[in-house]
């Protein structure tokens, strides 16, 4: 299962912190779980370290394998390893996840100590600025004073760049792949037909479906079916299923006809079976709160302008959910407050998940800005 | 509520058909009822009838109002009627509701009169094909050898396609509107979100839930409000909803937030309460089915090999569901059949529901196609 040049096992950690947590929403958070996996070594000046953040459905779980499931790989091995990339032998490599995920931090599916049961629907809605918080937290524990760059796709891209706007002086370098400065209406609307499907699962009890032994299976089913059409592009799922039967012929009736359709069952089944459904309600909420100009007018410029970092932003020519354009109007911005920034737009037909992809010209491009960071 | 050049009251009108009906599906239908309108005069030639075919949700009310509920205007007001680009002071138009459908035309929700009891899941799939037999035995009943014309847009241009295909003694002219030759895996796959979201609502009880005195409302919910992202273009959804707030600040939880999501929800709760679930389902199989060039090796220009009729070909520069490409490998096996094909791509901001709206550049267009239509 590895690559010759796998960073191979590795093992979560974990911290807790008990200083109260104040969020977006107002809420507190009295204290936390954080889960964390760290590749590579710190060097002495603690000047190489390289946060990843994840997006929707990912976590701390980003290179390696575990001892005891030598197939559960991390969901960013093909970037993050010894002559990768992102070159663990030069880095040291920080996953984490999120609070409010379901991998292991805190979130709907842990134990309130105060209320002796699951969070459930009283965990609280979290956004890409209390992350922020937390992952400098993290890097205080750490004792990473600034981090070498951070570095995320998607909802991870929002994350680093929610870092590096909330915390300039602790971030060097950001690498903002396949995201955008906020979200539209239609990404929104999105977002919400997934919500909707669980909310409206009988199973979800409100989002107390823990202490009702059921999950919302339906609901989380056709949220991540959904979710699929929009990581890929109409190119990629034209090419990959066209409209290839499953069996020889028509059956002309509600059963898989179309191998798309089985493929995206499929993968409707198999997260509803390994994803929180709290925790995919609270990641799309962090997804659409997530708008850094909202308190200046909806001027992105105007919102960058506390920020230091070095920027490397990146798109997908075929990527429709967060397209080219939108991360033209991230370097904008950037470029309006003089920082320094290099793009690229990645000539892809894999759609948004191009991200999570090993492609050639991608990869030399994040190499060879990783090179260049002095650490 | 009318325009002043409305046609004014309309009376549905209803046809019982007892000669079986072999559908592609290899089933046979024993009976049937359609019900259609008609608008305008049927000429002494008998050369100047329209049929309107309708889309996924529409029906035979095309125009006009009804006696007993003046707000219930047709779906077409603004194209049809007297003066309209479908002029009914020229044209006899004909406006019919598909069987499968759910507004009087024998449907899911009719009643099996062997079984005495509703269709339900029993009512076989009904496809283009199909319908493009019953246009042929309604056209015979009301006299009618040859329309002067045949209309529709989305799945209604894909029917009028079909028969300008199937029965091409019977169409003159064929007006296919925001249509494709087929569906691509990524239409197939939002289709079949909205038919699992249907299925698996516990209230479906398997097509069923006529006996059970329930209707599944959060799945047929859900599908329309996944059916509205793809009828509208971002740019459109954006322009009405942009990140719009519901009320004045960020209320962190899941309620209504985001103008689009109110919007959505209220168009899925409105279809849910007036739309029958089964035939939504059948709506969309008869979409992902129809592919012409299916028996002809993929090949659209050998499926056109019969048809006759003259055409006129228009999509909408923002409708990302069936775009202008897909209109204009249309247009394509046309011109290779060397049929007469007028074709055009309309500026639009409105998506895919461009179709049903007042737009002056897209109505001149069908006017003077439909002006030089002689009678």
């Amino acid at each position: 299962m590895h690559d010759s040049d796998s960073i191979g096992i590795v093992t979560p950690q974990r911290i807790h912190f008990d200083t109260p947590l104040s969020l977006e929403s107002g809420a507190v958070l009295d204290s936390y779980e954080q889960v964390y996996e760290t590749y590579g070594e710190l060097n002495a000046a603690r000047s190489n370290a390289v946060l990843v953040c994840h997006a929707l459905s990912g976590n701390h779980h980003v290179a390696g394998v575990y001892a005891d499931n030598p197939k559960n790989i991390g969901w960013w091995n093909n970037m993050i390893g010894p002559d990768k990339p992102i070159d663990t032998r030069k880095f040291f490599v920080v996953g984490v996840n999120n609070i409010g995920g379901c991998h292991g931090s805190t979130g709907p599916a842990s134990i309130n100590k105060k209320m002796g049961k699951h969070y459930g629907a009283d965990f609280p809605v979290v956004t890409t600025i209390d992350w922020a918080k937390t992952y400098v937290r993290l890097a205080d524990k750490l004792g990473i004073d600034q981090f070498a760059a951070v570095v995320g796709g998607s909802l991870g891209g929002m994350s680093a760049m929610q870092l590096a706007l909330d915390a300039p002086e602790r971030v060097r370098h950001a690498v903002v792949i396949a995201a955008a400065a906020k979200l539209t209406a239609q990404n929104i609307a999105f977002n919400d037909v997934a919500r909707q499907a669980i909310i409206t699962d009988p199973d979800f009890h409100g989002g107390d479906f823990y202490s009702h032994g059921t999950i919302p299976r339906r609901g989380l089913r056709l949220a991540r079916m959904l979710g699929h059409i929009t990581y890929l592009s109409n190119d990629s799922m034209a090419e990959k299923f066209g409209r290839e039967l499953r069996t020889d012929s028509l059956s002309f009736n509600f059963d898989v006809e179309f191998q798309i359709e089985s493929y995206l069952r499929y993968q409707g089944d198999k997260f509803a079976d390994q994803f929180d459904a709290n925790t995919y309600l609270l990641m799309t909420k962090a997804l659409d709160y997530f708008d850094p100009a909202r308190d200046y007018d909806d001027d992105l410029s105007a919102a960058f302008h506390c920020a230091k970092a070095n920027f490397l932003v990146l798109s997908f020519s075929s990527d429709w959910r967060f397209s080219p354009e939108r991360s033209r109007s991230i370097v904008k911005a950037l470029l309006d407050n003089k920082l320094n920034v290099s793009y690229a737009e990645i000539p892809s037909r894999h759609g948004h998940d191009s991200f999570l992809m090993k492609d050639e010209h991608y990869h030399q491009l994040v190499r060879a800005y990783m090179n260049k960071i002095s650490t």
